[in-house]
């Protein structure tokens, strides 16, 4: 097991991963994810690191993102599917080896920030809203969604999932199971909670 | 196992079943499944015959379909799903004890007619879009389905089942997973055979 990097070390090799763009985006996602800590209850220290690392691997090229998937024994159906989701299950993989990160809280926080999965937890939530909401975000609905996080995060959360997934059907594309599963899993605790508010 | 019934007497027994309207969008389905039938070459007596058949239950009361899923061990998930789902999976079983209803790929027409399934027979694909675009239909996007129904099944299809899928998140309500799986496939086939024409 290596020794974990210290902050300014691991900023610099996530620095390098990624263009500009990326790197802003990446900055918004752990200031954004911190935010959303601090007015959920969730520990902003590790949301704000979940947030740096969440797309580690987003601008590798999918030969080596596929060679790490299949190294790792992943599903078929993530191998065969859409390779936009590829990035959060090489990166959950990658920042152990690469980063030392040991944390499983903030490993399955990137793993699942794209798809989403049944049962996600409070950091995983965050993490996953503060990747739609980031301040650079610009896409219809956005400022829907921005004010929905700061009243009730699993219906930000319901919405944005919602809306990929809508967009998706769109642009006649596939969607991942997981995350109608996701999807699915949020609005029905919202009905038996008594409503939705999105 | 009982005698089958002949046409004006299975006639009669399905419009016992249910309100006028109801009744006359069955016609419709018949006539649109027997017409799509004979453009994609399924056999247009059977789509006729599943067409009548396709919502035997729907307006029975909900107790009474669930009592007949329940004794015959349908999964937890459709029990626990929309209940707007429970007349295909109900009346896939009824017609069989009630009408004596033999042939499997009627029955598994009925069955399927709302949710879809991963790999779709024929049959059941031209009684699932017959379902969306008879002529008694009058929802958004009816149109464009009707249009690519003519032309390509899968597409209309795919348009209808997501649709659907985007309609039901517009409403902020579940989504039957089989539905995004029947989706996901008749997509993923296109883009194996070059392109999605919807």
């Amino acid at each position: 097991m290596m020794e974990p990097l210290d902050r300014e070390a691991l900023l610099a090799r996530v620095r390098a991963q990624m263009h500009d763009k990326r790197y802003q985006h990446t900055l918004g996602v752990a200031e954004s994810a911190r935010q959303l800590a601090l007015l959920y209850g969730a520990d902003p220290d590790k949301a704000e690191l979940a947030g740096f690392l969440h797309d580690y691997c987003k601008c590798w090229p999918v030969d080596k993102m596929f060679e790490i998937l299949v190294r790792h024994d992943m599903p078929t159906e993530l191998l065969q599917g859409d390779k936009e989701l590829w990035h959060s299950f090489a990166g959950a993989i990658v920042i152990q080896s690469e980063l030392g990160v040991t944390d499983p809280e903030i490993i399955q926080a990137v793993r699942y920030h794209t798809t989403g999965r049944v049962g996600m937890t409070l950091l995983e939530k965050v993490v996953c809203v503060a990747d739609y909401i980031e301040p650079n975000r610009d896409f219809p609905g956005v400022g829907m969604i921005r004010a929905l996080a700061e009243k009730d995060l699993d219906a930000a959360l319901a919405t944005a999932l919602g809306g990929t997934i809508q967009f998706l059907i769109e642009k006649h594309k596939t969607v991942y199971p997981l995350t109608l599963l996701a999807y699915n899993d949020l609005v029905s605790r919202k009905g038996r909670e008594g409503g939705f508010n999105g």
